[in-house]
This record gives C-alpha cells, sequence and structure tokens, in this order.
C-alpha cells in the first residue's frame, strides 16, 4: 500500500451527511453502553498529515458519544518530565480502564512520524516496540483503532494558506507544517511505510481520505463503529476459544534452577559489617555520580514469604538519598488497577533519570501468584513471560539500569520465621492468615518460580537467585550485586 | 520568636544517639501501624536554610518507617506543567491518603521561602492561602508536622564551602546559597516571619537545632512521633465532641433563591437555532484566542436530576476544539478517591492555562448528596461552605474563568421525563433506581440547594441559576452566559 495512489475525490451531500452522521451517532451510543457494560477498554488514534483536520473529525466524533465514558489526549512534544523516562511511559499512563475509551489526537507513532529528533525519542527498534505495546494490549482485550488522515498535496497547501492568512490561526502552523507541503512526495514515503510496516491483524491502520470533511467524517464514524461492534459481538459470544492455545516451549533445562541454590552459605556478624559498611558508603558517592550522569535504575525484589526482602531493601536505601529514590511496595491491585492491564501500575512507578525505584513484589505477580491463584487465564500467564520480556527489554534499551533478585529459603526456614513472628509481639502484625494459606501451595508456586526464572532471564535483565537463610549474607550479596552493576553502568557513561 | 536567639549549642554523644534513636524508631514504627489502622493520613514537610541537612535528617527519619506506608516528595522548581495551574494544584495532588505518610522536603511554603519570583509563583495572599489549604486538610483529619531546620551563619557557611570544595557535590549548590549565607540576617528575619505567620493551633513549626546531625536526628523523631501519637489517641478516643459544634450564620434573605425562579421561559425553536448557532461560531473563535492568551475556564454544571445537563454540556462543548478542553464526570467516589479529602479528586482537574474544564457535578456533592444522604458528618458538610468559598478563590485568584449553573426544574417536569426515560427503549439506560429514590427526598434536596446557593453565591464566582423547563431556552442562557464571560475575560486580557 502507498498513500500514492489513494483517491481523493469522494463528495458528501449535506443532507445525506446529516442524516447518516445521525444514524450512526445512534448506534455509536449504543456501542458505547455496551462496551461499559462488557468492560471493554477502546483507543482511538488518529495521526496524519498536518491540516489534515484531526480536530475537526475528533470534534464530530466525541459529538457522538457520552462524555462520561471518553477522554481525549493531545499528544505534544514531551514535557521534561516525560523526557526523563522511557519513551512509552507516557502512553502506558494513559491506557484506558476497562469501559473506557480514550481518543489520542497523534500518538505514539511520534517516534514514527517524525523521522528526526533522536533527543526525543529513545526507542531502540521502534516499529518492534510500538507494536509490542499494542499486542500486550489487544492480547488483553483492548480495542485499538488506528486512523490515518490522509490529504492531497493540493488540499493541504490549500489549509496552510487559509490558516497562514487568518491573524486567529496563523499561529497553529509553524515552518515544519511547510516543510511537510514542500516535500509531500518523501514524506509520504515515510508514512506508507509507517503504515505497512505497523498494521498487525489485531490493530490495523484504516486510511481516512480525508480531503473531503463530510466524507472522512463517514467513514471515520464506520470505522470506529465496526471495529467495537466485532469487539462487542466477540466479547458477548463469550471470548470463544479459538484454537489457538498459547503452547510454550519446552525449556532446555527443565531441572529447577532453584534445587541446587545452596542455601547454606552464611556470613560472621563482624565480616557482614565491615562489608555493608564499605559497599554502603561507596553506592552513598555513586548516587551522587548516577544522578548527575542521569542514570535511572530499577531493583525488582521477589522472594518467598519471610525470605528478607524488608531487611535486604531497608540496607540497600539506606546510604541513598531520599529525594533520589523511591520504594514501590505491590499488593493486591485496587479497583482502578485491575481495570487496566496488569503492567499499568508498574509502568506509573518507573524511575525517571538519574533516579532509583525499587520494586516491592513486581510485575512477576502474574506468573506467581496470579498463576498459582487462578486470578488470570491460563494463556494471560503464559503469555505474560513474553511481555515481561518485551517491556523489561525497553527499559534496559531506554538507558535503565534492571535488576531482578529473588530472595530464596526453604519450607523449614519459612515456618521457623512464621512462627517467631507469631510468637514475637512487636513482629506479630507481620504475618497473615494469607501467609499461611500460600505456605500451604509451597509446590505449586515453586514450578511458577522455576518457569519464570528459566522463562525471563534475559541478557539484558538476569535473576539473581539469592541465598537469603542467612540473612546477613543474603543482605551483602545483595547490595554487593546491585554496587557491582551499578559501577559498571556508570563506566559506560562515564567516558 | 526570631530564629536570631536559637541555641545552637547541643552535642549528643554516639552512644546516647544510637540507643535514642533505636527507642525512637521502634516507637514510630508502632505509631506508623497504628495511622495506618486508623485511617490517619500524615504530612511531615522540612523546611530550612539551604545546607541545613534536610536530606539527612529525611533519611534517618524514614529509616524507621515501613517503605510500604510513606513517600518521599522533592519539590523543585515547578515543571511547565505546573507553571499552567494554580499554585496549589501540585500540592493538592500529593496530598497523603488515609493512612499513609507523605514527607515533604521542601514544600508550599516556597511561594515564602523565596521572597522574589512572581512568574512562579500566583498567590494573591500567600499566608492566606498556605494557611487555608492547611485548614482545609487538617479538619478533615490530616496530621501536619511542619519542622524547619536551622542552622547558624557560622555552620552553613562551613557547610557550603565542604559542598562547594569536593567535586561530588558542588553541583549540588548554587549562587543562591551564597547569597543567602552572605544576607544571613536578612533572609532570617524573612524565615522568622513567616513562621510567626504561618503557625496555627492544628499545624505548628517546630525549629529543629540543626547544626549538630545528632541532636537534629532526635528533635525530627521526637517531635514527629508526639505528633503522631497525639493524632493516635484523639482517634482512639473516638475525636470526643469537643464543644465547638460549627454554626453557621442566619442568612439575611432566608427565602429560597429558587421559588422566584420562573420556570415558564421558553423558547421557540426557530429563535433558539438561530441563537445558538451564532454563540457557537463565536465561542468556537473565541476557544482560539483563550488558548493563545492561556486563560484557563471552568464551568462548573449542577443541578436536578434530568434536568438537561448532559444535553446543555454537549451543546456548549461542540465550537470547542477537544484538544481544549475535558468534561470531567463525577459520580459516587471510587476507593481511592474516598482516601482523599473531598476536594482532591477536584483538584486533580483542574484546567491548565488556555484550556476548559466542564465538571459535570462536582465539589458541590459535599452540601448536597454527602449532607443528605448522611455520607459526611454535619460538621463536616458545615465547614464545606468555607472551605469551597476559599477554593473558587484560589481559582480565580489565579486568573480562572470560572462559572456555575443550577439547572432548576420543579418536581411534575421531573416525574415526566423520568416517565419518558422509563417507556423510550433508547433512554431507558439513563434512568435507574437511584434517580427515584432520590426523587423521594426532593424536600430535603430543596433545603440543601437553597443553602448552598445562599451561602456559596460569592462576587469572584456567582451561581447562574437557569430555568431549565424549556430545554431550548435552558441550552441558550447556559451558552450566552459562557460567550457573555469568556468575552470579558478576555477583555481584561486583550490590552
Amino acid at each position: 500500500m502507498t498513500l500514492k495512489h489513494i483517491d481523493h475525490i469522494h463528495k458528501v451531500k449535506k443532507a445525506e451527511y446529516k442524516q447518516q452522521i445521525e444514524e450512526l451517532a445512534l448506534r455509536l451510543g449504543e456501542a458505547q453502553r455496551k462496551c461499559k457494560d462488557l468492560g471493554i477498554p477502546v483507543i482511538i488514534l488518529f495521526e496524519g498529515w498536518s491540516a489534515s483536520g484531526k480536530g475537526s473529525r475528533i470534534r464530530t466524533l466525541i459529538r457522538s458519544l457520552d462524555p462520561r465514558g471518553f477522554e481525549v489526549f493531545t499528544v505534544h512534544r514531551p514535557s521534561e518530565d516525560e523526557l526523563m523516562r522511557p519513551y512509552m511511559w507516557r502512553f502506558w499512563k494513559r491506557t484506558p480502564p476497562k469501559g473506557k475509551i480514550h481518543v489520542f489526537d497523534r500518538s505514539w507513532y511520534r517516534a514514527l512520524m517524525r523521522g528526526h529528533d533522536k533527543n526525543e525519542i529513545k526507542l531502540a527498534k521502534p516499529v518492534h516496540d510500538v507494536l509490542s505495546f499494542e499486542k500486550t494490549l489487544t492480547d488483553s482485550g483492548v480495542v485499538i483503532i488506528k486512523l490515518f488522515l490522509h490529504v492531497s498535496m493540493k488540499e493541504q497547501r490549500k489549509r496552510l494558506s487559509a490558516l497562514a492568512d487568518s491573524p486567529e490561526t496563523s499561529w497553529r502552523i509553524n515552518e515544519d507544517d511547510w516543510i511537510q507541503n514542500c516535500r509531500y512526495d518523501e514524506v509520504s514515503a515515510r508514512y506508507s511505510k509507517m503504515i505497512n510496516d505497523c498494521s498487525h491483524d489485531s490493530a490495523k491502520w484504516t486510511i481516512v481520505e480525508a480531503d473531503n470533511g463530510r466524507y472522512a467524517d463517514i467513514k471515520v464514524h464506520t470505522t470506529v463503529l465496526e471495529a467495537m461492534e466485532k469487539a462487542i459481538s466477540k466479547s458477548e459470544n463469550g471470548r470463544k476459544k479459538e484454537n489457538n492455545e498459547i503452547k510454550l516451549p519446552v525449556g532446555i533445562n527443565q531441572t529447577s534452577a532453584l534445587t541446587a541454590v545452596n542455601l547454606h552459605r552464611s556470613l560472621e556478624r563482624e565480616e557482614y559489617s565491615e562489608r555493608l559498611s564499605a559497599v554502603q558508603s561507596e553506592l552513598s558517592r555513586m548516587h551522587n555520580e548516577m544522578y548527575l550522569h542521569r542514570v535511572p535504575m530499577a531493583i525488582v525484589f521477589e522472594g518467598w514469604d519471610a525470605a528478607g526482602k524488608g531487611g535486604a531493601i531497608k540496607r540497600l536505601v539506606a546510604p541513598f538519598d531520599p529525594r533520589g529514590y523511591k520504594v514501590a511496595p505491590y499488593g493486591a491491585p485496587n479497583d482502578i488497577e485491575k481495570a487496566h492491564n496488569y503492567l499499568w501500575r508498574f509502568w506509573n512507578e518507573v524511575p525517571k533519570a538519574g533516579h532509583l525505584t525499587v520494586y516491592d513484589r513486581s510485575w512477576y505477580g502474574r506468573v506467581m501468584v496470579e498463576r498459582v491463584e487462578g486470578f488470570c487465564s491460563d494463556d494471560d500467564w503464559k503469555r505474560a513471560f513474553a511481555e515481561i520480556n518485551e517491556f523489561e527489554k525497553q527499559l534496559v534499551d531506554s538507558g535503565m539500569i534492571l535488576l531482578k533478585f529473588w530472595l530464596h529459603i526453604d519450607q523449614d526456614e519459612q515456618l521457623k520465621r512464621f512462627e517467631f513472628r507469631q510468637n514475637t509481639p512487636e513482629k506479630e502484625w507481620k504475618i497473615t492468615d494469607e501467609d499461611w494459606r500460600n505456605r500451604e501451595k509451597w509446590d505449586k508456586y515453586l514450578e511458577a518460580v522455576d518457569e519464570m526464572l528459566l522463562r525471563t532471564s534475559t541478557k539484558y535483565a538476569p535473576w539473581t537467585i539469592v541465598e537469603a537463610v542467612d540473612k546477613l549474607y543474603a543482605r551483602v550479596k545483595v547490595i554487593e550485586t546491585v554496587h557491582d552493576c551499578l559501577e559498571n553502568g556508570l563506566k559506560a557513561v562515564r567516558k
């Protein structure tokens, strides 16, 4: 497909237009209500040439919608705050919850629409990253409707001139818009490539011939309506199991990564104190450097209940300036978090340049607690391995240092700690009935953890298994590992 | 109180320090858990001289806290996005929900700590506005602990020199810090004034002598602990009704503002169409101007169920560019909203410069549905009139155009509309059991609405009562009123 051969001669008479839009609006209102009831999130995204009428098309479209159920987002150049985070951060923050429609005036395609501007867009493989973002969303039930408003060179020139001639609108256009018109063919080729590269099964581009506004309105309405109605009928028919159940490849090494762990490693208190305070004072210095060089770092803590995550985190962050880090604890998701993709609440806390986020439990909940307790479907957690690897790849590609710790103890040690907590008044609050219940499912969790370690230990974000029966040993291992990785990361940017 | 006479000679031995901090940390952990259980939100705020050790004090303090229950916020110069909104916006966004501790490294006192920088701080009466913000929070149960770290001129100079001399920290200080030291007495007088002006009963300043870090740590811990324990015991004793029930002044004119309303005003469809399209095209032009001149506007819609809010909003926003406005519909608060002060969710949607927010229902829920249904205490809604007036004053003072519409119909008309909805398949979704239940309490609501109109019709934000039995009349009145107010507002900035 190239934009070159798109026919622009579409005229619609006013009376016909009015009648058609009215009918479409009624059906769209109905579809919106059904999506709300069924909990279907919808993204409607407008891209296109300058002056192709995105604003006007959006205006007509939203007139047909109940304002209680949609929101319009305009994507400008990123703010300072957004520039300090991975490119996709601001889009993840704005994904719709269940039953809501989010309309985007321009979008994550900014990275592909604008060829240049490397300062702004730090995406290693823009096409790949954008598609993986969309796939994660559509796989979890989001409807994505992508509309490209296409105007001819002649029409664009006419519109730019009209805008420039009026004092009320001349500020709306700038040099870039004129350059686009002058280099129409070249830009057109770029857009065509983007549209071809980024049309996948679950989120195809629709080209809207936009020389004629009325025609464009009708095509926008029709496209949106069709996509929503399709999603509704699919959902009403109980998302009939198409015969494509996810089959994970068999692991090369199916023996447990955890059985090999030597849990007896330990440390004398004296050595512990020495090594701890040495590495802490190093880290304190390095935190300054990290801030100066704008290196972001994320550290994930997972592990058995009572494995000592809290204590390790406490010693780890002690040398850091509190203005530069954040511990983000994650329990069961709240109502709002439940209405979003499971990755959403973790994206929200992604550290900005120069800062550290410590994730006390993380997105790995998807393949552990959610898997074991059946809080998500089998397909959901099976898909999650690839989604998580993609997510972490994006973080690392954006320049982030990413570390993942699994704090490992055995069942006996856990029992000892549970009992100690239960019998110590000032520790009793730390133990709950749920902890005891989880403990009974130890084997199921073990299976899940093993598979998690196998499938999500990547070159760019490997797991570090921490032998945690001896707390002193565990803490020092965690902090020294962080130190070494940070040192490596800083080496790379110091030059 | 002046800072001049504060004694700086406090030394604490290391062993004594360690022991004291350990004890205090235990008690603080306990207090944190109790605050969590009792749903008490806590703000701990650090202000003080440059290099007075805020970072170090915060670091020690949070070591004593469970990371799952607190968050640290560093207040820098405002971002672009923050500059486009009222000064208090970014602080309102960061108020703690029930049971959480928010630690601020610098705070809303920025407006008073820095005498200059009028571009950044648009507060009409900084002292008043800051106090009113704090009062609204403490009245709703937030504990605010304000710590001022005070160092002597000599000590400050020593610290600045040390920071400047090390290549790892020299970037942390700048010219302003040195100027502060050179003009120590002058700045000291300004700070003293601020501390005196802003110490009210429910949120006093504590001056922490900070030349000696250990002493300061202990004083910080002690102050925080005392404040939290006081709040806990108050809460555990069921917030014993002190004998200061809020008594509202009797209204001068207690006759209902609504009985005088002539509900029979109406408009022929022809006149309606003409006037509507004339004012819409005017508004479309003015929206550009509003954007250009960076004028923000907020429009509140309240009214009886089925009074026609939705239809009026639809016609009102039709001429606006969707990139420049947002309709924010408010129903019952969700979990997260419930954990915050009732104004919080409305602050979140405050329009930025050049933008419009349409509030479909609003903060007036506090004095209507929450009052009538008993969702808040009598004191809560009685206090709300003043809080709302303060809130709106801040918006208007920041340059915002604020409009409030009450769409008025009578009981008969409502019944007619309810029945029509019930009997029209494509309208049926609009009517719920709750609507019928609310209807039964018409008289109670009427009393509440009357009092609301009386107590919150201020010079800077008057109510417009819209006779809404005739929908055509109502819509035109709403839109023409918006037009006139916007025209007035633009006149003021055009010059």
